[in-house]
């Protein structure tokens, strides 16, 4: 898998054409993923939903264990802590892979928001694992 | 708060109401989340994406609490696990408190979908840390 | 599996031989461990250290997808919230299996504390990942 | 707070000293800790108890925190995921602060095995959340 299979694969996934998100860099036991935060992505305080970037930490934490394993990978579970509103133009997620097995890979995810300086403020960890479903036993 | 409330708050939330989700339960330590299932909550294999799972997860984690400390609450943060692929006709999240304290709720949720004829499956389970963000010290 | 052998397992096990703990319950998708509380447990405040609490978790996490699924399992990883200081007697973990799968077990788990007498008090929830490691597959 | 006032701290927990733990590194928003592996600390497959491992995340997680917000603390929860078995001489556990609130820490810690060459080989990671019990509110 390249960057460009990455985008293509989240591409297929309507929820994540919803919330217009991207692939910005994919290899290595890494992936960025960043999205647009728009008004609709809020909760009622102002600040992006923490649904939001709890998607955003989901599918990069397993964007990141393809980059190692391929695809054919599922999210099997992650913790979440959040460390601050996440407000600004740019929400951005990048992931790296701590540990991959033949089953099993564990990643860690940085979320940040960019605002329109270019300022990052990291606003969520994660950590989680991710399932080879389609593991040559 | 009571239900008409905690409705009138989720409805507050641009983010719950793109994903249409409405609060059916409330009181007592427990409340529950649902929504309806449509294609543009699909991850690529054509079930419900793990992202909306989790924001259903970490609304009601909160929710809960909600029922035992009243609204100034915020998701610290929170595990899931995944469970089955997500599918049917309704996502129904149910979250209980295990423990209020004075500036921290823990509560724990179970994720289900119910299908057309009402058989319901667990998906997902989750535990999480809430906030009291206004907590008279 | 049966509680004979779920205590023979964990007799050769020489930490819990060093904490003391001995399963109580073991069938059904559900374990319990126990162990006494004693002075050289204790963290600086008198109270069980959350090391303790911990150890507990995982094993009965893990005695409970036993007794689904065999020996042949270990602790993939786990979500503890710690709820209260805990001390008295008895420190009495008690889990249940979530959902059990070909090569992955989801479990809950309880750990209380009870006192001299009797008295039953919830301090800390996990909720944990279990790898079956001899899945035939 | 600095190494040798974390050292008594520690020195005070029973538990800890049972295990034979002490603090190796203690500043700038990270700690570490070590503990010599011996037989009574493993598990029946010859390996470091994992229970021994999540102590080790627990305490360090909070000595990272300590570094910036001095004592008062009490470990809130964490999330384990173990990598590899533990073996070796050392278990050696680094956690970082990954943000310092009012009343809540964030650290992520890496817990490693050292063998008698000196080789380092990453057997867990966990995050967690630390309160700070005696805030100034």
């Amino acid at each position: 898998m390249d960057l460009d299979l990455a985008q293509k694969v989240l591409a297929e996934q309507p929820f994540s054409r919803l919330l217009g998100a991207r692939v910005t860099a994919f290899g290595d036991g890494e992936a960025t993923l960043e999205l647009d935060i728009r008004q609709d992505l809020f909760q009622q305080y102002g600040f992006v939903h923490g649904g939001v970037v709890s998607y955003a930490a989901d599918n990069t934490l397993t964007l990141a264990a393809a980059t190692v394993v391929g695809p054919g990978l599922i999210t099997s579970g992650f913790t979440i802590d959040y460390l601050r509103p996440a407000t600004g133009e740019i929400l951005r997620a990048h992931a790296q892979v701590v540990r991959a097995g033949r089953t099993r890979v564990v990643s860690r995810c940085d979320v940040s928001t960019v605002d329109a300086d270019g300022q990052r403020t990291l606003c969520a960890v994660a950590q989680g694992n991710i399932a080879v479903i389609d593991a040559k036993n």
